[in-house]
């Protein structure tokens, strides 16, 4: 695996409906959603009567062929993209889930995580449930199963009415389209049309509705639920209005910078970041090099405000996959040449100020430190677009143990240290606030803060929940 | 696809208790009985922590590598092959199934067809049941997570006597290889020991003990449970006794010839339904030819009864696989000839009894007596080592509806004109008694006689669960 | 590899002249002759302009999809299946070639095996050819681009008159399909008809012709090229007459049964060699019983001639395909086992009459006699239907190093101590041609009699040749 | 296919000399020299004694496993990576050939085209030679098997001394690693060295040195020829001595920014090249933007001289893979959306200047501009860091017909209003030569200037060549 040192989007999601390709353009949605999950990827589709579903391990351009797209029949859609880590992503754990119940047929694709997913499996199973799968989706399926509720819609309110976390659901009934953010809205999710066919997409993010061609119409709020049937969409508040707390992460890191979330445009928003950083460690350097991609926009900002060249010092190669095969007497710092390589041409006897996103383990950034330096930097300034990050994420995001975390166990001149930097400059909570334009909105920044909207679940080890894989 | 002339059966299951190799032992054991389903198969193994499983479609030959044997760890497994129509045989529809429960994990194969599924099914999703398959096997799951039980084998016990229809299953927890076959012992089972290290086996037919080198023990009785753990064998009768209803098509055609169902060889039951055929139509003619495989064995019995020569004058390429690419202008009869060649030098200018183990609709048989004219024969008469077929079977058998039973709509002369035989001859139902040594000890023979041990439950029509397809 | 223990065909060969699913023709072709050659298969086809190809490892049904045939586009189209070892079946020794030179383009695909390949080799690289592949075909291509004559035919004539050994070619121009059988015409080749599209088959047997619905029209002759063209068919003469001599153990094992060769229905001659078995050894015995499938036409001859009653003691598992899963800890004789089945309720107490078609290394047949015997056969008579193997064949059959050869290492009495018969009983010379009819005829028996046609030449490593392995 | 407007270029080649690895590391430069050629990649390594070879359609993460890099054994390696258009890209138009001739095995990777290679190829094949490929690569094989020489070396260099053209080639016999760049040296190539085993690397690109931590030693001369063997490195001057003609369009789009031709670093070139657009076409705009990835140095170097903000107002997606499935009802400018996406909150209401690094058929630089006018851009400054392309690539790059190329139908005005920008400025050719330090050094810029260095055989129609298709 490439890439562990890093905090990963666990999912995104799609949403068609009524429009005559509806799983190709589901499929389209995922392949611009790629970025929040790359494990595997998922389609459900139906006309009404019959569901159809493809699912597999892999990126979405690997996943579905032609002919799978083919046989997903119908006019609307879910999709699903999956981060997870080698050991569980099988393909019994890949959405969209679907299933029949009392009700019907039911269809759900989730992203985001559930603290109280085992207290509430725990009771399914005394009540009777059996669990085909290790996801929170299936148990929200379950609750859906056992609430009344006049439609889909009031079922599934009802049902995640018990559940606590985070979740950006969209789900499919043989006659709706139901989307719905957490009352919290730690997780994005927007609302598109689609002009022509007068139909609707409902996505992670604006990327998505960008390449299939739909108008962006709204960001779907914090603990609403959209219902679109061919009467129209309607708009229902079926939970207790909490304040909003998005993931701040997501415009740091996760989302693509050509999104938009609830109003904010990534890539504006991380420049804006550059500034701050620019404000907040104004070095004496030559050249200012990101660590692409993640820091580019962060170090343009900062380029822009101090007025230190931008250089590209760092080249990334786009065409490394998840894995490749590695001699086994190993070339030093392999693992992050694969991707990254440093030019001498550009960094040779320079300062150099590197921008990157944040230091999750360390072990990554220590190695590209090391690339820059064999590269003949003279001074390695390394700047941090993020406040350290403290402590693990329990609403949808894939981070390691605390004991893991480089910034839980150590002092920032420690970490400079360990990662063989000459300075080291994180963000902080007020900096990056400012450039967010506004704390009050309401934002998770638990993994940096320690301020966590919702607790875990006591003991919750999910691990034991595991007792099925893939042989 | 290449045969849908025939009755077929729906599938074998293994179990393997205590073998350091339990997967690799399975997946043999299924080779074994790849007769009795090509379509699908799956392996669940454990080690008594975690279960692992590997399903996917084909023969098993081509669904395991092996990688994925390696990967199926522990001591204990269950495998599964399955035969079905195409458009159901998706991967969602393999066996075994595995889930966890209040219990902990519990894994089933299941050889059979439940003639309530349905209505179990409604009732379950009226108590907020989810279904994520259209198996049986899934209703029987929800069953044992339902009800009280003092261990998994009375759990599924109980789950079990709100069950009506054929069943023999195999299933699989943390401790515990379980097998059980219904009250009325509709498909077989049996028991083997591993000489070697002390283990157990279950499997659907002894070919598939004498394949793994284990020792045949006994069959499981109808109505009987038994339980392997650590301690032993336990045997249990948990339901209220009947009379046993062993379905005696497996005697004349789905079984293999090699294996013993209920202490008698099926290959000498061939042949003595064989030699009743002599008795019943003494033919004047110049020799006996078998519809090979499945004739092979009653054509022995019938020449060696009557003292015509037996010649095989149908050669079967048996590198046929389930597919094969047809041309658009197709060559005359060409779905038989790709499986079958008449010999002009055995049949010209001779007076044939042509023997087949049954006649569903009638199209294949057509194409046969077709083809032994074509090389020359003088005169084809056509005998049949079953009685006519006149009606479906609903205990886990695939059949065509009775509108396309050749023998439900036609009289036996008009067969004979159909299928252009000089004369045609089916076995009674007294001599196939005759044959299979007694008729006490009680047989469905319900698609010949229409004497169904069981009722199916009124308007069942499996169709209409399957709401959700493979894409 | 399951099957070592045999001598084994190295290939099949097939051409289609003038019909609008050439490729399809010859694809299906490949199926019937799929006997002589599984590990490898291809088709070129043309339109007259271009040529175009498939080729993969494996079994006919495993190496064409749908997409496939329909790409082999144009009216006439060659295929080739191919035997074998494993260490040498790679994707570049697959046939058939194709190439382009001087005259335009030359597919060619052969059955056979030249003996002074080497030779011509070395040669041609001292002439400056290069070699892509390990294959005699090339050597025939090489040679052909560099003679002269007046038509594609001239030219492969002139090139083959170089060439010692075995060769049943096929071969396609742009105009033209050719047939050749070398003087000697130790495999087989025929011609056959396509009634309604006007067109012209060439195959390795008759059940080709069969399959497709092509009628016989008459075997190419030892020696003769046959040119298939707009213009009709021409039959040339180019070599020198020899006498004929056709390989015999094409009749004694290779061929398929229902095939006629050169005018003998293989079937029956195998029946014959049965009656010949039965007048040299008449034992005293209750059944006799194939070993199946090779054995059983000539133990149903022994059985019709003794009286003594035929049985399927050993049953086969026509499922099992080249290579299977095996347990590290083996289950005894496992190897024949997952092929072979033996039934106490045929064999105990039995005098067992076993009948096979040969004893190469005498491994196999050891561990069936021993199988046999566990089923509680008392006695085992073990009859050959062909005499002893003595010596390698060096005109395309893959055949394993004289020191491997039981027969030739040791007395009739030693090898039937170490196969643990009763008694053994090979087919004598004489006897074999009696049941072909006359040794006249002119056949090769080197493998049994070391009166080899043709010698090799001398030191000839084939291995030597080979430097490029597929990685 | 995403991408067919643009030149491409047509291959990379890499060679290992004594590492105990080499095919992991031949691999391993392969993937860092991807850009170079997509649809295809195949290593061939050795012993000594035997050659191994692996070759497949796809990028190099697909088309080799762990298993094929452990069977390519042998501590000397090449390897090629191809891109070529969909129609010919075929399995057996893969490299490296590997071939046996009378001097032993010989095994060849190409990047480059031969003028002359359909005269050289009629002249062969008029000498007897037969050809498997369609490839050059397969021309220089027969030649170097015809001619006389010392040691492979020579050999190769007699072979070469008859084409006309461009080839810098590494080549493998038992023995030595050899590497030769044609004498006007259109196509790079590098020589490293491996510092821990002693070895030797060749590379079309220093990136691929940097990647399996080999040391740069420096560039393989135009015309030269180097020996590597166990003696260590010959060089030799095999041909007689003309003028270098580098690619310049190397520079410009085909190479990787990191890497380093004949000295200069291609990153620090674009951006020079830059410089120069800003001193020819200084805007009065608001915005710089790169069309990602081929315009972003280049633009980057106008900002910096124009001081005018650089900004990503295009996103590109590059988890798009070679194909996608295209909703039929199409996506206003879907193709060019799949890659890119435009950022309204970056372009609304802007004056952009837009820096590509070519316009070759014009329709995705249309789209292009379209996108960034939907996105609400003012006003759209088209910079074009080339001049006109004017005419087709002779020396391995894949170019469209002229009739395609706009700048070879259209005047700059045209071009303008067809692309829809409000002012298009292309590169000129004193300007390019300016940023590349010198004109005198000598590079080709035919395609840009119509002079061409070589003159391509008359009525050469590769087209023609071509007789046999992959079915
Ligand atoms: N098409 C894109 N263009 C630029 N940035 C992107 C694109 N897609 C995703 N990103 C950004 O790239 C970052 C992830 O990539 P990167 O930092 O290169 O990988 P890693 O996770 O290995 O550090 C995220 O910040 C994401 O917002
Ligand atoms: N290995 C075997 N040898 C002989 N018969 C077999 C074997 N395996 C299965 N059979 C028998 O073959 C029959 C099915 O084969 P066959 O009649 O050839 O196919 P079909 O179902 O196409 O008629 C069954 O009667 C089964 O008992
Ligand atoms: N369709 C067929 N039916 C019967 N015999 C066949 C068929 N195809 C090939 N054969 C014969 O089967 C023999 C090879 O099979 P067999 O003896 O079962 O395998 P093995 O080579 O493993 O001994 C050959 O003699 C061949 O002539
Ligand atoms: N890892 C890399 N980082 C940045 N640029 C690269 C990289 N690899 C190749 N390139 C450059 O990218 C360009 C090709 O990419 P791009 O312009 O994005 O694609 P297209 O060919 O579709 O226009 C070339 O100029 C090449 O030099
Ligand atoms: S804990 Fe961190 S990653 Fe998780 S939602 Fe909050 S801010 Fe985002
Ligand atoms: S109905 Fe026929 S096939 Fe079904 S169990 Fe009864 S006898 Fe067997
Ligand atoms: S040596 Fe034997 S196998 Fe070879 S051709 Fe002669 S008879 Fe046939
Ligand atoms: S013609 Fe153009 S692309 Fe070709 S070598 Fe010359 S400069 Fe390069
Ligand atoms: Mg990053
Ligand atoms: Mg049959
Ligand atoms: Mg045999
Ligand atoms: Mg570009």
């Amino acid at each position: 695996l490439l890439d562990d040192d890093h905090f990963h989007d666990e999912c995104g999601v799609v949403g068609i409906f009524e429009h005559p390709e509806a799983s190709n353009l589901a499929y389209l949605g995922l392949y611009a959603l790629q970025h929040r999950g790359q494990e595997a990827a998922g389609v459900v589709s139906t006309d009404g009567q019959e569901f159809y579903n493809h699912r597999g391990m892999g990126r979405v351009a690997d996943v579905f062929s032609a002919k799978d797209i083919k046989r997903l029949k119908g006019n609307r859609a879910i999709g699903h993209v999956r981060y997870s880590t080698t050991g569980d992503s099988v393909l019994r754990n890949t959405q969209p889930l679907v299933i029949n119940y009392r009700h019907g047929a039911l269809s759900l694709a989730h992203n985001g995580n559930l603290v109280n997913a085992r207290e509430l499996r725990e009771e399914l199973e005394r009540a009777g449930s059996i669990f085909h799968t290790d996801m929170d989706t299936e148990v929200i399926l379950h609750l859906a199963a056992r609430v009344d509720g006049k439609d889909a819609g009031e079922r599934l309110a009802a049902a995640l009415s018990q559940a606590k976390g985070a979740y950006s659901i969209v789900a499919l009934t043989e006659t709706r389209l139901i989307g719905v953010r957490d009352p919290l809205g730690f997780r994005p999710l927007v609302l598109g049309r689609l002009v022509e066919s007068g139909g609707y997409v409902l996505a992670s993010e604006t990327c998505a509705l960008d390449l299939i061609g739909a108008e962006f119409v709204r960001d779907i709020e914090a603990g609403e639920m959209v219902i679109i049937s061919e009467k129209g969409i309607e708009s229902r508040r079926p939970f207790a209005p909490v304040g909003r707390r998005m993931c701040v992460f997501e415009y740091i890191y996760f989302a693509r910078p050509d999104s938009n979330l609830d109003g904010i445009n990534v890539y504006n928003a991380r420049k804006r970041i550059g500034h701050e950083l620019a404000k907040l460690y104004p070095k004496d350097a030559d050249i200012v090099v990101p660590v692409p991609d993640s820091g580019v926009a962060a170090a343009m900002g900062y380029a822009e405000a101090t007025g230190i060249p931008f250089e590209l010092g760092l080249i990334r190669n786009h065409y490394v996959g998840r894995t490749f095969i590695q001699p086994a007497q190993s070339v030093r710092d392999f693992g992050v040449k694969v991707k990254l390589n440093a030019m001498p041409s550009v960094l040779k006897g320079k300062r150099v100020v590197l921008v990157d996103d944040s230091i999750v383990r360390g072990t990554t950034s220590a190695k590209i430190v090391n690339l820059v330096r064999d590269a003949g930097a003279r001074e390695v300034h390394f700047l941090v677009s993020s406040p350290p990050t403290t402590g693990p994420c329990h609403y949808g995001i894939n981070t390691p143990d605390r004991s893991h975390l480089i910034a839980a166990q150590h002092s920032e001149e420690q970490i400079r240290k360990l990662i063989n930097a000459d300075s080291l400059g994180y963000l902080t909570m007020d900096a990056l606030y400012r450039a967010m334009g506004s704390r009050e909105t309401g934002y998770c920044d638990a993994c940096f803060s320690g301020d966590y909207p919702i607790f875990k679940e006591i003991g919750a080890e999910e691990r034991q929940l595991r007792l099925i894989k893939e042989g």
